[in-house]
């Protein structure tokens, strides 16, 4: 892997995290890249914006992408260690490398990939953890909502 | 759990894939059920109706949902076994239980998902896999597509 073109990458999908931030959203920013370096597909978590709780940064990211015979050679950049659901997308689309921001902030299910064969590069992307950081401690309950943390006794939506 | 209840719900989540039969889809309904039975959201797999790899039928099921706090009682009900992708989504937001129209035709992750705590039943429906045969034997290429099959040196889409 190219430090730079990496570097490039995580650019992407940081722009994403950070534009979801401005408009109110979970500052969570992905790109899917082709084996080439092309662009396929970028986006952000649009739990807020759209009221849809099935787009995380990952899997807009991937629905932008399109439709597509194979993900051979594919690249997965994102922002924040993926969760279950969008780990789950990457494993059953074979999408063989996880390009991720940083882990400190959620530890998701990128040890699971690891140990199922994909290629997983951890960054320790400063940005990615201070945007996260000040986002969980703005809106601890918006946050607990989009993984999925029950937390009883706090106010709904 | 209430077998006549169960009829019901099964019978959502089969309307609902064999309306997306006669839209030329792929035939997985899916519905999510609240804990006292109410239908919070249901859905079919959309990859060609709305060009949207994203949308199977649990995650379409779920986001017609809407925004949760929390998913403590849900019930999962899908006409096929849970790809990985689908399984990561009921594994991260916590939905307690998962009810399966048929797991022949497609083995997915549900046995994982019953390794983790979650509550798994399988139907052996025989219209569920009447339903997927006909369409796999009648569909091959787009059915490897909505799983991630890569069947290089087929036509593409």
């Amino acid at each position: 892997m190219d430090r730079e073109q990496v570097g490039g990458w995580l650019a992407t999908a940081v722009a994403e995290a950070r534009a979801g931030l401005a408009e109110g959203g979970v500052p969570v920013g992905a790109a899917l890249y082709g084996p080439d370096g092309t662009l396929l597909g970028k986006g952000r978590n649009r739990r807020v914006q759209d009221g849809d709780p099935t787009l995380h940064a990952e899997t807009a990211a991937f629905r932008a992408a399109g439709r597509r015979r194979t993900y051979a050679g594919t690249t997965m950049v994102t922002t924040l260690s993926p969760c279950w659901y969008c780990s789950g997308l990457v494993r059953q689309f074979g999408i063989p490398r996880v390009v991720i921001g940083e882990a400190a902030t959620f530890h998701g299910a990128h040890d699971w990939l690891a140990g199922h064969g994909v290629e997983v590069v951890v960054l320790d992307d400063p940005e990615c953890v201070a945007l996260m950081r000040g986002f969980i401690e703005a809106n601890p309950v918006l946050w607990q909502e989009d993984i999925g943390i029950d937390a009883e006794g706090d106010d709904g939506p």
